[in-house]
């Protein structure tokens, strides 16, 4: 018989009969160990319905995989199968995981820059403007999504979900007890549809803007939900886990040792260990992303320049996945100028964490992109592709912002090294010549200047500028001073330029 | 005999031979009480060369004063005299002192909003080059000047000075226990020259920027220093006492216990007590500004978001005198755009403080405003002056900024109130529509929305909008929320707006 193939990172599912009277997803359990040599893997299965449960698996190792089903029903007991596991298909990179400790690659080894954008519950809208979401994310250069699990009520979405999470009984009343299979399966085809343009999900399992009662379901319940999801979605290599939006303002139904207890849950069953995070509303709420479980800090904050202390802090990837969003909306997070959102982006990433995009333009059937998807309207996307289509041109490793305690100009104007790569960004800052930061050795580099909102390139001739003492020394520039750098360069004296530095040969 | 007469806030100056051997400015001692009724006031006299000595009083009070030396040398001791003291010239208001707290007002009680600028070397230029910065802020609205007494040797200054502080010997050294007649008298003319023009001088004693020696002349010698400026200058109305710029690069020569004694010296000499200020480097190295001599918190610091912070921190006036310059040099504190110190500005007087320009454009010559005076080349200081209108055309008490434990989203936008006015400033927000932080009660309100760059006022129609629960909820805005204002207004959708809101009747 031959083997069924799956291409590694890919999903192996199977299918099997079992139990449908009672409640099946309280009564019944079921997981697969899958083995490949000696090594052993465990996996939840779910009900889907209908009398069907399912195993989904990821394999990371190219061979023969074999599995084996325990349940408490016997028709589910003692199954077992195997599969082939061939080659990635082209593109396929695997999961993302932490690297160098502030940033990320996939599992191939290739870098990963998060360059995100975030439509909460663009998997409840529509079908045509589903559709729509797609065809505009294909076009940009955003690989990761913040979306929602649960529909979102929530100011500018009022609208009916497409489907509702849990199934509704004949009394009207949704029972949280039954996962609504319509509404997941539709949201996993959703996360495969991301995977296949090379996006990350960044699934969002609690959040507060709720009208149908998701947000008190319970401890057991939301346990319960979020182990399933786990048996779901897991097996996608291109979700994360982000526990809570606003988490904190969820404190009242959800305490701490409930959103670990969440955390340890998808530890338990989520054998691909994706990223998982936690995201906070008030500043001064941030969960302890020191925590083992926490594997990057995700926060919204719009204070950037404090990207470096907020690294030195938790020691982990930073991913501000709100510095305010693009828009013209009446509240302050939703109605920065695109131009604003462009240079706290630049900030962000030359002081070494990643930043997320939203775009909240007011508009007469409230389609707005940071919550709906459909079209974007704003001025900033195109000009953060430009940034990532940068890093990925010349950062192996990630960005190292220049530190502050060696060269106090970088609390103020920003900067960030990657091996024989450096990129200088001045912001509001507008020198016509300028030193710090440059290299120090005498040496063959390649210098551009970049105008990151014109996103252009242009080649700038390295100077030995006339030594002056404004140009070449350091410090408080009282009573001596040392060379700063080993040349100095021309600037135009416009604000929101950068300076990328290469060294040739 | 008739009196001589001196206008209220102007000043009256006695002379005497004395003693020219030795060293009479280390020898003798000169005082003099004044008395109207039973009131006394001693102020020291002054060695002004040549056999003369001096004694300067600005009077506070209509009326007739008398006074009466006392000396250790037989010549000064026991002279007297007296003037009458009649009423202020027109426009002549006092010295600023502190009220409200937060905030200033001239003795005569008009509010004073301090919109300073700085020219830290002017007085040490070639004359013309003073008589043009004289004439350049004559046109502006700057109404105080940062300006040292010694001068200054740093970056883009580093030309002769006029005049040296203290009187050069045969033997070429200057002798640091003989001042210079020449430079403090000419130092003096041109604080009242400013005094003329409705200008304060903050006047820097100490500073780092030295290659004569200034720095380092030993307490002792400092302390006399101290003395001999505040018997010259504190009878000068529009005298700010500003103990040190950037006092922090000094504290190798100077710890903090010797700062503290100039303080107390012009507590000693200064019988007008003008503001007393210390103004720092690092912005980690803030002088204890709640010591009781410190009058209000002089500093430099770029991030003026937290301007609010600051006054809950010191619970005293906040100017920050440095926000970082309007520039092009290849410093960050001096290479700023227009458009962004404007920005600062805003933030800062409506967080409740108040900012201090500076212009430090590249120059062939070395021409920078911010050191030598001169012209003005930027785009800034207009807008600056702009600002300065607005407030004074309404501001009573000075700007109370809104909480932002009471309303979140003034950690990001800018607003403040004084009793029945309001302003309101969006930076790099560009709502379309607003509510929060208007008046929370139905009334006649002239409202206005101001373009802090193009410098207009246009009226703006206070408008019932459509009552929906992006604009008139506030907080998380999850499962419920309050009216925030009694109308909201329709705005331009762009950054750099501001908003102003008046009870009428």
């Amino acid at each position: 018989m031959t083997l069924p193939q799956v291409a590694k990172w890919d999903i192996f599912e199977a299918s099997f009969e079992g139990p449908a009277e009672g409640n099946p997803y309280v009564d019944v359990t079921l997981e697969a160990t899958f083995s490949s040599g000696s090594r052993q893997v465990k996996v939840p299965g779910f009900y889907d319905d209908e009398g069907v449960y399912r195993v989904r698996f990821m394999p990371d190792t190219e061979g023969a995989w074999t599995f084996a089903t325990s349940s408490n029903a016997r028709d589910l007991d003692g199954k077992s199968g195997g599969f082939a596991c061939v080659p990635p298909r082209p593109g396929r990179r695997g999961p993302v995981r932490v690297r160098n400790r502030f940033h990320f690659a996939y599992e191939d080894g290739a870098p990963f820059f998060p360059f995100g954008t975030t439509c909460y519950a663009w998997t409840h809208q529509p079908a045509d403007m589903q559709a729509q979401t797609l065809q505009t994310l294909a076009k940009t250069r955003f690989n990761k999504v913040r979306m929602g699990v649960f529909p979102k009520d929530y100011i500018y979405n009022s609208n009916e979900p497409l489907h509702r999470a849990f199934v509704v009984g004949d009394d009207g009343k949704e029972d949280f007890d039954r996962p609504n299979p319509a509404m997941f399966r539709h949201f996993e085809r959703q996360v495969g549809a991301l995977g296949e343009l090379g996006i990350e999900a960044d699934i969002i399992i609690f959040h507060p803007y709720d009208r149908w009662g998701y947000c008190d379901m319970g401890a057991e319940r939301d346990f319960r939900y979020v182990r399933y999801l786990a048996a779901r979605l897991a097996a996608y290599s291109n979700v994360w886990w982000s526990l809570g939006n606003e988490y904190d303002f969820l404190l009242d139904c959800k305490p701490i040792a409930q959103w670990d207890r969440y955390f340890h849950i998808l530890e338990e069953c989520d054998p691909y260990r994706h990223l998982k995070s936690i995201h906070n509303g008030e500043a001064s709420m941030n969960f302890d992303h020191r925590k083992p479980w926490v594997d990057h800090v995700c926060i919204q904050n719009w204070d950037v320049k404090r990207t470096a202390e907020w690294r030195a802090e938790w020691g982990k990837p930073i991913v501000n996945d709100e510095p305010e969003y693009e828009g013209n909306i009446p509240r302050p997070w939703g109605n920065i100028s695109p131009r604003e959102l462009v240079h706290r982006f630049w900030i962000t990433v030359m002081r070494g964490g990643y930043a997320g995009h939203g775009e909240t333009y007011m508009h007469p059937e409230d389609l707005l992109w940071w919550s709906k998807g459909g079209e974007l309207r704003g001025e900033s996307w195109k000009r953060i592709g430009f940034l990532r289509d940068l890093l990925e041109q010349d950062v192996k490793n990630g960005l190292t912002p220049i530190p502050v305690e060696e060269r106090w100009e970088f609390a103020r104007v920003s900067g960030a090294v990657d091996g024989d790569v450096r990129f200088l960004y001045f912001g509001e800052h507008q020198p016509l010549q300028w030193a710090v930061g440059l290299p120090m050795e005498d040496g063959d580099y390649e210098i551009d200047l970049i105008d990151t909102w014109e996103m252009t390139i242009t080649p700038l001739a390295k100077k030995p500028l006339p030594v002056s003492p404004a140009l070449r020394q350091r410090g408080g520039a009282i009573r001596g001073g040392k060379p700063e750098a080993a040349f100095g360069i021309h600037l135009p004296g416009k604000p929101y330029q950068a300076v990328r530095v290469r060294r040739r040969g």
